[in-house]
């Protein structure tokens, strides 16, 4: 998957992934209305406004992107309704073509982690079946317990020609109290990145590993120090635009190839139309015409890292 | 509920949480099959009869311990009708009078990490409505991300007078390789469990803090050294059984007052009649009892660790 990932970046010419965080409050009243009048102010109306809301999204930029990031607990919050839109989401933009990344942040211990990988980028077997729970073709994963989380992961991504992105170093602000530590000099993040290249290196696609990292995009100088622990491993950039990165600033994560890094950017799209510069040109009934917009925007504005 | 907990742990003699953690292989057949003949080989059979499962093990145990941790991942790998037989579970369980752990091991930044808080510890706005999307009462949280991650939780168990118990030392073999990375001569473990004493000062219960931490049995030593940092903090300790702990090296893990932890057993009760030396005596048909006589011998053997 990480070979098809790839091929769709180069294709679009597109380092972007486009990150479906849905709150209540970014979508727009008529969605809102419409669901509310079928379903009432319940879970199952949440969960049909944001699934209404994303395929707005989907339907509008799927051409322009390789990718979209689903972030789980965004619909883990509307309970089971939720994580219904969940999946219809990422069902819907595999239809369209697009890759998806489901931001799940899981990790446990061996059978405990071995069953997330199942249930998100595998198989489970029900007697005689064969079943498919969701439909990711990558999922981030905590590294904190260790490669006993991690590798029943590798061992799915293995089988299935999937993929991770191990979280190295995330883009808030208090992602230093730990992350940061020095170990005899060396900072954890840098400890947890050397072993994302080794797990990286038993799992290789044609240029690029199955394993990649997170790296967020409000330390790019971090960011060049990973890309070289990493060369071959993909880094997703959390972090731009809302929380403050831009093109220019993202250089490092990039290797020469103008390949191995996949910039996310979540409201900045998904409700570009409540923001300057668009809010003024996009009425919330075109809020997705506004996040095509602002798609097209970080596309220029994100040449300027990759582009040598 | 920290309150409710220790109150429930004094009144039952027991300072013991059941992992309901079900595998389809723990399943007795004539479970597995009347599930499968209604359902058929499906996910949806498939959460039948876990859900059948616990169903058996909470009615023959809730009398005997105060709380039950179901361990999400083993009801997400089966999908949207596994994660509603871990709604079904921890319903069920909370009617019967048991306080709920849900170990979700969740975390993430600012608004995300709040998502998942209120999707499993609160209660999520829809239009007018005030809805509550899953039951807990605790939930397990990752700290790999900082305060960031954790206090959007803290928030919502002030709120809802709920907990938390965030991973500081995890049971696993490789729990050490970022955990007890030395950071100026003090394991990474600690600066997190010093964190966690921190943020448990500002949410004190009566006696013991609204936020609590996660120590594996296996590692009795560093128990010792973690109680120190944390008197206040409830500790909440997987590992015991079928990972090696027993109750007599679980002393360092109680305070004083007998109190200050809550020990995990998980296969080594939901599946003691597959396991000598309740195999023998238990046909799958009553594994349900075996499952009690499992928590009776735990109850005597942990006695060990916390009479004084």
């Amino acid at each position: 998957m990480i070979n098809a990932l790839v091929k769709s970046i180069k294709k679009k010419d597109a380092p972007i992934v486009v990150g479906l965080d849905p709150m209540l409050s970014y979508v727009p009243d008529h969605i809102l209305e419409a669901a509310f009048k079928y379903y009432g102010e319940t879970l199952d109306g949440a969960a049909e406004a944001i699934w209404q809301y994303n395929k707005g999204i989907i339907d509008a930029v799927y051409d322009l992107i390789p990718a979209v990031k689903p972030q789980i607990a965004m619909y883990e919050q509307f309970g089971i309704p939720g994580l219904e839109a969940f999946k219809k989401t990422c069902d819907y933009a595999k239809e369209k073509g697009l890759v998806i990344i489901g931001d799940i942040k899981r990790g446990d211990i061996g059978s405990t982690s071995e069953a997330y990988a199942v249930g998100h980028l595998g198989k489970v077997q029900v007697g005689s079946q064969t079943l498919q729970p969701f439909t990711e073709d990558f999922v981030t994963v905590n590294p904190y317990l260790g490669s006993d989380g991690v590798k029943p992961f590798m061992k799915i991504c293995k089988e299935e020609k999937k993929g991770i992105f191990v979280l190295v170093k995330t883009s808030n602000p208090s992602s230093g109290e730990f992350q940061d530590q020095l170990v005899w000099q060396t900072p954890l993040y840098e400890i947890v990145a050397r072993k994302v290249a080794e797990w990286g290196e038993s799992l290789m696609g044609e240029s690029y590993s199955f394993v990649g990292a997170v790296v967020g995009a409000t330390y790019p100088e971090m960011g060049a120090a990973l890309r070289k622990i990493m060369p071959r491993n993909y880094i997703l950039v959390p972090g731009y635009g809302a929380q403050g990165g831009q093109g220019k600033d993202l250089k490092a994560f990039f290797n020469e190839d103008g390949l191995g890094a996949i910039v996310n950017s979540s409201r900045g799209i998904i409700c570009a139309y409540q923001k300057a510069p668009y809010k003024d040109k996009f009425a919330p009934e075109n809020y997705a015409d506004a996040s095509r917009q602002a798609v097209l925007d970080m596309k220029e504005d994100l040449k300027e890292a990759y582009v040598r």
